[in-house]
């Protein structure tokens, strides 16, 4: 029989009737194969256990943090379990800490692996198992969680351990589109898409799916289904191993990312500016997207909603780096055009800057790697940017 | 440094604002002692997690509502330990599971034992431990939970297994009264009540603590301080090793319980019926309370929350009980008289039931134990009944 990874999000398990409705599509997969279900916390939650927190003490310890806000996929499951029950089916729900085991920064902790032989014979008995997201246990046995989304990491990290023959991502949209349709009404739907692509894709601001469980996806060579918990129509496959004969789309998406702020340091060049100011955010967890250098100044882009923890971080490391004063803009967005074309075809890339240009949006910095062309731009300009690239590379279906 | 167990109710852990005024408490007592807190759920949230699981199967498996019912306590575990730290105090939250040993009923689980290695450590280290009520793990790995009040379960056993020193267990009313102030105005707070009448008080009605705390406490002879998380009154203790030259109050205090059914089984008497009733009820995990047996029929009460499932499973075993019908009335109110004197005086045991023929309260059942007389009699008699049998006993205080 084959074996079957299912993940359902917020969206899909807020209130009793949409997990009945969860319950309802689980039951027809049961049918024909083993059946283990991911689930979110119900729509809402995670964010009312985060404001908790913040209220309890701005600066919160994140292992207690992860106590908190674990408790929401906790909760989910057991009550999927009971509701698939009800309708008849073997079920039963595990812990994460009981299964996944992680380790790194609390609060966005990593995945090491999944303690499977409890889940496996449960499976092989015929239970649907239920287990919920974003969670794991540390060696030390404390509960960690996988940062915002990292439900989809779970998920597939557990079909992986499971070696399962699918993974299904169900969610509120009902696939990979094109680009954000609430920007370009001609968005399309993608049939499928490489997992480098979708990488890249979720790494530039689209919101389908946590951008870690798409490496952790291609990593472990397993294709993952996106389709909606709500509509029964086709979904969109995310291909890891993609077969050398089939055509690949050159450009298959532009994505939109607004959680992004430019930290502009001015600082003299001297060696080691850039790995000390990288080093000083790196230690309060901080990644940072875009650097730009030049003779007297350091440009990069960190999320937005950590630009606060940079600037103190930066702060504090000042002697380090160097820099005698700092700037920051957060009205900005990164705009991000995929696809294997652009490696593979440099035109494509100019492309992207010449659309910009002639549309007259500011650049404030651009970056090109091999999957991917952005450009950071004024927030602003953002709807006006998406759509005329979407547009000059026909991205808009038949 | 003795060794402290606080232990706050639901109530003391309502939002963030009562949180940061346990937290005071708790640095207070911190300053002092080894300090170990143990913690319900918000008030409301269990009943709000109760009603998810109604909602989403009517007869859930009890493990999944243990899952889900338990997520209340982490919450709050976490937030405490976060507002501790930000108070600058060393604290940390445990898990249930990491240190409470659980087997039994799910939903009604028993406490086995405490894993108290780690939370030794931590306290000799100085480190606050905040520890989530009313839950443990079973030896398979379940989460468990103690039953509705079962914080102050596990705050007696986790006291007894760490060896306290003092037990202390906070809530909103600031101590244990002769009578439920709402139906009798004079009664009047003890300065201290024997373990084995705070039994019978609690397993009467009296929702000052859980009564498995009390049984507990007693059998690892452990006194308990009940006192008011909201005001600095001199609480109540519960003393467990009563010296003997301490005069010992005759009556206790009254307790009226308002979770109560009567079942009337219509059954002819022959060998083995009550012990045929009894067995339908444990299976369900159901315990009688009073019990009366006539030539032709055998009457109990069992608790008013429970009687759809003690039809139920009444019915199921009709062939073994051996009843034609089954009556049942959920009107009705249990009254319980409390003290050694019920023990030592046959006269107070009587003068209970004279006082209630006085007021005619009809009396519909009636037992007598070591330490309690109770009658139940029907609910709309209850208020005057209780004043009745307060003033009579003289329980009003100066």
């Amino acid at each position: 029989m084959p074996r079957v990874v299912m993940k359902f999000g917020g969206t899909s398990m807020a209130g009793i009737e949409r997990i009945r409705h969860v319950a309802s599509l689980v039951a027809k997969q049961a049918a024909e194969s083993e059946t283990c279900v991911v689930v979110s916390a119900m729509a809402g939650e995670t964010d009312r256990l985060v404001q908790f927190c913040k209220e309890a003490a701005a600066e919160h310890d994140p292992r207690e943090y992860d106590v908190v806000v674990a408790s929401g996929e906790q909760v989910t499951a057991g009550l999927l379990a009971m509701t698939l029950q009800n309708s008849g089916l073997d079920a039963r729900s595990f812990m994460g800490w009981q299964l996944v085991k992680a380790s790194g920064v609390h609060g966005n902790a990593r995945v090491d692996g999944i303690d499977s032989s409890e889940l496996d014979d449960a499976l092989s008995n015929g239970t649907v198992s239920v287990i919920p997201g974003f969670q794991g246990a540390t060696p030390d046995g404390r509960v960690a969680t996988l940062g915002r989304g990292g439900s989809d990491t779970s998920a597939v990290a557990i079909a992986a351990g499971l070696k399962a023959d699918r993974c299904d991502i169900y969610t509120d949209v009902d696939g990979v589109y094109t680009t954000d349709p609430r920007i370009d009404p001609n968005a399309s739907k993608l049939d499928r898409i490489g997992a480098e692509e979708m990488l890249e894709l979720a790494g530039s601001g689209a919101k389908v799916l946590q951008v870690r469980s798409v490496g952790l996806a291609m990593r472990e060579g397993m294709t993952l289904m996106v389709r909606s918990a709500f509509e029964d129509v086709p979904g969109s496959e995310i291909i890891s191993n993609w077969d050398e004969t089939m055509e690949r789309t050159a450009i298959s998406g532009i994505a939109a990312d607004r959680n992004e702020a430019l930290v502009k340091l001015i600082a003299e060049d001297r060696p080691g500016r850039l790995a000390a100011a990288l080093h000083a955010l790196a230690d309060e967890g901080l990644t940072v997207d875009m650097v730009a250098q030049a003779s007297d100044s350091l440009h990069f882009t960190v999320p937005r909603t950590a630009l606060d923890r940079a600037l103190k971080a930066l702060d504090k490391a000042k002697d380090k780096i160097g820099h005698t004063a700092i700037k920051s803009d957060n009205e900005v967005a990164k705009i991000s055009v995929v696809g294997v074309g652009v490696r593979s075809d440099p035109a494509l890339a100019a492309k992207v800057y010449d659309v910009l240009a002639d549309r007259q949006v500011p650049l404030l910095a651009a970056t090109l790697s091999e999957l991917k062309a952005s450009a950071l731009v004024p927030e602003s300009h953002v709807d006006v940017a998406v759509r005329a690239l979407h547009a000059a590379f026909g991205l808009g279906g038949e």
